[in-house]
């Protein structure tokens, strides 16, 4: 506990393009030091987790210079406050960025460093070295290696996505069994708002998403793991699938979490913004997940690379791995009489994906021939790309959702069976009917199916109902951890509530201070 | 200024359904007083703006009891607080509600009563009065007239939204001139992000929106005011139509600004999550109003009520007002041939908000025809009337921005014609691509249409790129009403947000407190 370290990468103007990073390490071989600078403003390492106030030590990403050379973005080990006083080293500006939304108790700071110096072993040099004499030796390691560690961090970020909608679930549903709102008939009394379907079209999707994005987590941890045995042994073929994967997946569950989670807090009318109720708190963190560690628009744009290289696979003739093996069948998919069941509608997804992946090959391929070179052809095409890339993950959730589930529950009751395809049924048809405008357009869906997936799906939102509760109860988060006035297990909304409000620092005294500074001032005409 | 006021409606446990407000006012005919009561935790008083700290007035809202009878809702003035020290009258319980999202700033109370006695003449009793004696007389005014008020605030608050968009887009505008990120080509320099074609789809239709909902909040005062005029005449015809207006354009106007804030903070990546960029601030400010003074799907509801009724009206072959007389030429539209034109797209909503109440009247016919009362029958189609009221809303906002934007340019340049005519058009073909299913679905809109009007779309936005900054600041937000250190006019981004960080509380000392107290007590061994 002597070191206590932070991971500084981002820069107060660099974030995406770790490439166009300034912070500059210059090797000095006369003292075998390397000496640290950020030389401007928008050098400053910014947002690094535990900098600002907590760490004394921080590994540094930077241009390496070497013997009047760069060489590119490495990492240094670099002491930043004094291990027993805590202030910060000479040269070193530390300290915390400001408030921000959502992480108000993280401590997220800044580092400019003037002419640091670190002795030359604080580089870590497993895959790039620089010799006492400043000779830069850089070993031949596979580039791909490094995706491991950000496809590690996807895969948490896509189960904390699951964690918070579980949570927001939770809490809404609870809410909606405890307030009531409106008789229904004269002498009747007013209607638990659960009972409302257009509540119940808000809630029970976001159920379902929990349990989708829980078990796409699952899996994509699953396949990491058998991607990392095949590492051990020297075979990277497998690490740009999972990359792509794992980008898609990340934003779309992030994305679709914060939905979910907002779309929980407006059920909850007027006391979803009371903080008490957690569910500000609970977006305000869901929602960062869909910026940090890679953009919704950049990881998507990543994921349509891989996808772009996928069909032109197929297109040479070439096996595809396995989760855009669906590519080959896409054309015969498309003609394909529409089924109305779950592996039906996957199918039709995986379809629409793959005229959508089409219709950006050919829109780079016209591009190009009409003299523009591939970047600017693949920029004019940016947006077809994101969407492509978002049916393709959709598609993928769709399937990992449906198998996983049945192979799940293959030994459990029939009950509990029914209810959880009646979950599954509803995510898929939910999404069906979301994304009905593409699926006109790219399968032999009708109108007429439409009214039925429609119906289907009011359907199961009655059949659901009686076990709304029990579902969010059996994700079993303790009352500790949802922390919410609305959401306790005993349904004590309004006790808490109050509860709560006389917590609040403006009602210790009576009488506010304001009264006597301003108001009673003001009705005297003496402000 | 000896009074200050607070307007007490909403209850901890009432929203929605005022008849179900608890809070009495029973009248005593022996002191000629009524006696106030909040009889139950759930009927007291929350939410009401300065009620917490700061008013010694409040009008309350309650059931009016006399001679042994309740009468309804009506309101009451009680004083609770002594004008001169400010303390809480006997039997008075008041203070603030919390913290809440968003309006962290504002005075929000609750206030509970105990028998607290008021003089009969504290009850406004323009339209119903109570007699010494205790005798109830109501006065035979037209239901209709309290409509009045809430479309006044409402035509507010449909300019508050167009107003947090405007705000939002002006800094993420800004902004994203400002924030360079990749290179296109080796040996460029990295590209202002606004050159993305991803960030100017994420920003140019906040632009747009932010001139709908101010041209449709003009419009909808300008029609206010006339029906006021019709109202001074005795004339209330108009008056439920505006009501139904008011409350579609409330909810469909503020769910987008939530949008459109949201989609602005997340194109400025990790810096829209400080404070000091102000956008987190103004999203809690825009999404709050997407709940207070009537939830989103309430007040849609409310507008399909009227909706369904003019269906009716149209087959009986009765006269239609002017925004829903659409209706008659509504099954012509539908199998009109397709017509790319902002005119021809703007129809092609109006068909498709047709189709789907024409569905809705037709579902409620064959729910009661198997035995459905009316009221369980609209329940059960409550998802659909939704999405009735939301698609007519947009035909008219549609509708309303394309003609008002006509009329307002009139007698400008044929320069400023032309950039708002492409910002009009952006609007309208960006609603017609997001609804591309229901216009596939309920009008001969083909899948060839949907990607030329693709094309245009994305042609559309290369050709605002250049006059993206010069729209933001025709705005003409000064800076200290931006607030924000991503958005400021002079474009220094970097040097604010340093500016910004150097202020908060955390970077007073170098060395925090915690570090004596946690961090080297760890780092010893000895916590």
């Amino acid at each position: 506990m002597q070191v206590l370290g932070a991971y500084g990468q981002t820069e107060l103007g660099h974030g995406t393009n770790i490439r166009g990073l300034e912070t500059t390490a210059t090797y000095d071989p006369e003292t075998e030091e390397f000496i640290m600078n950020t030389p401007t403003l928008t050098s400053y390492k910014w947002w690094a987790g535990t900098l600002g106030k907590t760490a004394n030590h921080c590994v540094v990403l930077a241009q390496l210079w070497t013997q009047g050379k760069c060489h590119g973005i490495y990492p240094f080990i670099v002491q930043i406050r004094d291990l027993d006083t805590h202030q910060p080293l000479p040269g070193v500006h530390v300290g915390d960025v400001g408030p921000r939304m959502g992480y108000t108790t993280a401590d997220n700071g800044f580092l400019g460093m003037k002419n640091v110096r670190i002795p030359r072993e604080n580089m870590p040099m497993k895959n790039a070295q620089v010799l006492k004499d400043g000779t830069f030796v850089k070993k031949d390691r596979h580039g791909k290696l490094t995706y491991g560690t950000m496809v590690f961090v996807r895969v948490t970020l896509v189960s904390d996505a699951a964690f918070y909608v579980a949570k927001a679930a939770t809490i809404a549903v609870r809410y909606s069994a405890v307030r009531r709102q409106c008789q229904a008939k004269e002498n009747e009394p007013e209607l638990q708002i659960l009972d409302y379907r257009t509540q119940q079209h808000k809630l029970f999707i976001c159920i379902a998403t929990a349990h989708a994005l829980q078990l796409a987590a699952r899996w994509l941890w699953k396949t990491f793991t058998d991607v990392l045995a095949d590492l051990r042994e020297g075979n990277v073929e497998k690490l740009p699938e999972l990359h792509a994967l794992s980008s898609c997946l990340k934003s779309v569950s992030t994305s679709d979490a914060s939905t979910c989670v907002e779309q929980c807090r407006y059920a909850c009318g007027g006391h979803g913004y009371m903080m008490s109720s957690n569910l500000p708190y609970i977006y305000g963190h869901a929602v960062a997940i869909r910026t940090y560690e890679g953009d919704y628009t950049v990881l998507l744009l990543q994921g349509a690379r891989y996808l772009v290289k996928a069909w032109e696979q197929m297109e040479a003739g070439n096996r595809l791995t396995p989760t855009v093996a669906y590519l080959s069948n896409a054309v015969s998919n498309q003609q394909a009489k529409w089924e109305n069941t779950p592996e039906g509608i996957i199918r039709a997804f995986q379809a629409v994906a793959a005229a959508k992946i089409q219709f950006c090959v050919q829109s780079i391929r016209d591009l190009m021939k009409s003299g523009k070179c591939y970047e600017d052809a693949w920029q004019l095409t940016t947006l077809q790309l994101v969407e492509a890339a978002e049916v393709h993950c959709r598609a993928v959730m769709l399937d990992t959702y449906w198998k996983e589930n049945l192979r799940l529950t293959a030994s459990c009751s029939d009950n509990v069976k029914r209810v959880l395809r009646q979950l599954t049924s509803l995510y898929i048809i939910y999404w069906a009917l979301d994304r009905a405008g593409d699926l006109l357009r790219y399968t032999c869906l009708s109108e007429k199916n439409v009214n039925i997936l429609e119906r289907q799906y009011e359907e199961l939102l009655a059949a659901l109902r009686p076990n709304a509760v029990g579902l969010v109860d059996a994700f079993d988060i303790r009352d500790e951890i949802l922390n919410s006035s609305l959401g306790a297990y005993d349904g004590h909304v309004y006790i808490r509530l109050m509860e709560e409000a006389m917590k609040s620092p403006l009602n210790v005294q009576e009488v506010d201070p304001s009264f006597h500074k301003y108001i009673r001032p003001l009705a005297k005409g003496k402000l």
